[in-house]
């Protein structure tokens, strides 16, 4: 994120700023504010403010708090989320899970989450975007990774790689929502070495 | 659940019916309720007035409506999801998986228990509620009998059943409660196969 101070030329000059410009800055603002202050305190006069762009502009690209919220925290967690490609799929996995838990439970983002699934669960155009903006290009990006190691051999071709998806992050997800046993990096190891190697005898 | 009819001597005589007994009419009349009409239209005095108990019966036993609604729920589809123990695990969890995916999908008890996990993310009391009632003693029921697959040699005794848990029941909430790609029979037997037989060609 670019970093500006009140007062700044740019911002009170007569000329308008790029339309870009703008949208990437109320999205970091967006995104600070989430993981900063969670889903709670979270509302778009605040995000307005800390932008310094007005709530007009906001609604104009955003209907509702709910898909600001989803496009800050997208934006706020996508370099946390980045997809390593090694070559090794066993340890591209296996970084991407452990920096998927990492967020999860090492900062706000994981109650964040949480609460923004919760809520879809209720709102219709919340799960679509969070369907849109969120799960589905998270999923294709892993879907991708999975299906050059097929590619090089490294996974059977026969496995479905959206299916191998729910049973990594899914299994993740499924700790976060209903917290009956730890989210911990060990757990994202041994998810991975699971699925590679199977835990059957026969 | 005991069937009776309007007007049985046993709801209307002057001896007060047992707990137990008044308890399970509650818990059916919930469980049907919910099945039958969703959590939308889920009241405790709709519950109160299908089992012909009052109100303040109802709030002896259970603080919320979220916590009736979740007996309710248990109660209604116990006999849906029980664990089969036929000796062949790979038949036993592919069973328990394929009837777990039809009661999601092919009742409304999917969109009942997306929206309890939902609603259970901002109410902490729901939470506690969903884990102690549900989530918990479904999770010790497949470990169990994951262990004793682990003491026939079926499974690898240095996989830890509670993680398996995850990547098998974790991975039918993660298309619940984020739709992206359906959830079918063949992914409940694709899900078995990924995890006794590993995906991996390592």
């Amino acid at each position: 994120m670019e970093q500006r101070t009140e007062g700044t030329p740019v911002r009170r000059g007569r000329g308008r700023r790029p339309a870009d410009e703008v949208r990437a800055d109320v999205l970091g603002a967006a995104g600070t504010l989430l993981l900063r202050d969670g889903m709670a305190a979270f509302t778009i006069e605040r995000v307005a403010q800390e932008a310094g762009v007005s709530k007009t502009t906001i609604h104009k690209w955003w209907p509702s708090r709910g898909t600001l919220a989803l496009d800050g925290y997208f934006h706020a967690v996508e370099s946390a989320l980045a997809f390593p490609d090694t070559g090794d799929i066993r340890a591209d996995l296996t970084a991407q899970v452990r920096a998927f838990v990492r967020l999860l439970t090492g900062t706000p983002a994981g109650r964040v989450i949480a609460g923004l699934i919760g809520q879809a669960q209720t709102d219709p155009d919340l799960l679509t975007a969070l369907r849109r903006r969120y799960s589905g290009p998270r999923r294709e990006l892993a879907v991708a990774a999975m299906r050059r190691a097929q590619d090089r051999g490294q996974l059977r071709a026969d496995a479905d790689p959206r299916i191998l998806v729910d049973q990594l992050w899914g299994a993740c997800y499924h700790r976060l929502l209903l917290p009956d046993e730890p989210l911990t990096e060990e757990f994202a190891d041994r998810l991975v070495a699971n699925l590679l190697h199977g835990v059957g005898t026969g």
